[in-house]
């Protein structure tokens, strides 16, 4: 037995296709900008390239502009006050986690196309949904945490409460390890696992916290006391050399790694039901879908 | 020949004295609120004991609560929702660089007594002085940064412009060197330094970055191709074993060192003409200024 590999391109296309409808139906003519600074990683630049390809797919224009690092927080402003421009999406890291966090803040909430200024972090970690108070403005959500949540709706990880006290299907009972807990990922989707019902095991070199209800407390467990309990293991660690432990892993986990580089081995992904190597397509779909919310948000009746 | 030894304690006690007039003259009942996690480093408690001493000194009440790491953000809910609290001064690092920049987003304003939010890192780097334009109300500055500035200030490091052209002193026509670039000191300084007409060389591991006027430039001194321009160097460096190269160093230069150990050697120290061996004393003064300034911008008449 080894587990499925998911097809992340199932999860993504509904979401690319909703996109590209309601653009040619409303004839909305959405511009996205891309800030790549110069000597990016490589990660930075295929997700350049792929938004690229995807906003070609959905009819949306993809300026992507090359930088000069010193130049970013100027490019930023531009674009800020371009009013041709409905969403902003900087390639990071720029500098370094510090500074960069002051880029972000930089960026106009109407066009932070990943929603990571402070409000909306603040928005994400306190289970505040909308913006303002005003149920017409949805907050605007991360695009990886967000494409790993669609993942496991798509994966039906998501369920009905038993007793049917609430129709939004809920993950109440459920337990996760997330095997990262840094800003930009697995802090972000600790909170809304547990906020949909999780118990969730956030795991880092510091060691473990557990996310259950509204709580958070410091726990003592290990990574392979925490597996046996898991249906939903997240990985991305920065170390290369870093492995999932196979041996705590279930028949019927589901095992996601959003690293770059393989860090789930083989015997793990034998022992579980399935498998998702990335969620890059799902993400750069969200990345298309926040466009739209932004759009909705701010910009409705500027374009078209 | 050695550099003097300057004794911070001639530039931090006229602050201290100020704040205390004050404080007696206008019958003011001020609380200042500390946070430190339980676990903190060593600084972190010394800051802390220092900031209580000040305190007593000037009869500010000092409450300082230690708290467990996962509780800092009821804690600080707990001292923004406090109408007895005036300011709040949170001891980091709690967590890392990354998750405690959402940290410092959560202190109100009103209470943020060393000035880390974006709205008033915003200010910083953009050289806007004033909160939301009002001249009645002035930005908050990071303690150490603005510590370092008086320091300068009362080395008279600061000048008359040779023109008179503007009656404020300026750093027109001098070169600092700063070995630090973090978002907390060494950023904010050169910032502020450069706001004031010097010209700053910026360096860390990443390389050097030159401040000049409203420019930033990447540029590829060396430190040691930096040192004979410098009328000042200010050094923090985090590896314990780093120590400043003498050998371009000045004779009319002042040296400071932030680091809480020492890396300035001796033969560096002897060269120079004036040696700060960290800012501590006047950073305290500086958080009890602070403690004013938000009083003044937003408490005014609470107390007394």
């Amino acid at each position: 037995m080894t587990a499925r590999l998911l097809d992340t391109e199932e999860v993504a296309l509904p979401f690319r296709e909703e996109v590209a409808r309601r653009i040619r139906d409303e004839g909305l003519r959405l511009k996205l900008a891309g800030l790549l600074v110069a000597g990016s990683s490589k990660p930075s630049h295929v997700y350049a390239r792929y938004a690229d390809a995807a906003c070609k797919q959905v009819g949306i224009e993809f300026d992507l502009r090359e930088v000069e690092r010193l130049a970013i927080e100027d490019e930023i402003r531009r674009a800020n006050d371009d009013p041709s421009v409905h969403g902003l999406l900087v390639f990071y890291p720029v500098f370094d986690g510090e500074r960069d966090h002051y880029v972000k803040e930089i960026v106009d909430p109407r066009k932070d196309l990943e929603g990571l200024g402070s409000q909306y972090s603040f928005n994400l970690y306190n289970d505040i949904r909308w913006l303002g108070g005003d149920e017409s403005k949805k907050s605007i959500i991360p695009c990886t945490p967000l494409a790993l949540i669609k993942i496991l709706e798509h994966l039906q990880v998501y369920r009905r409460r038993p007793d049917d006290s609430d129709p939004r299907p809920s993950l109440h009972g459920r337990t996760v390890v997330i095997v990262n807990r840094s800003e930009v990922v697995g802090r972000p989707l600790a909170a809304m696992l547990a906020h949909d019902g999780a118990r969730v095991h956030s795991i880092d070199i510091d060691g473990c916290q557990l996310m259950d209800g509204g709580t958070v407390t410091e726990c003592h467990e290990t990574l392979e006391d925490s597996l046996p309990a898991a249906e939903v293991v997240v990985t991305g660690v920065p170390d290369k050399t870093w492995r999932l432990p196979a041996s705590g892993v279930r028949s019927d986990a589901v095992l996601i790694n959003f690293s770059s580089w393989a860090i789930i081995p083989d015997e793990a992904i034998d022992k579980a039901a399935v498998f998702v190597s990335g969620p890059g397509r799902v993400t750069v779909a969200m990345a298309l879908r926040n466009l739209l919310r932004l759009y909705d948000n701010f910009h409705s009746g500027t374009t078209g």
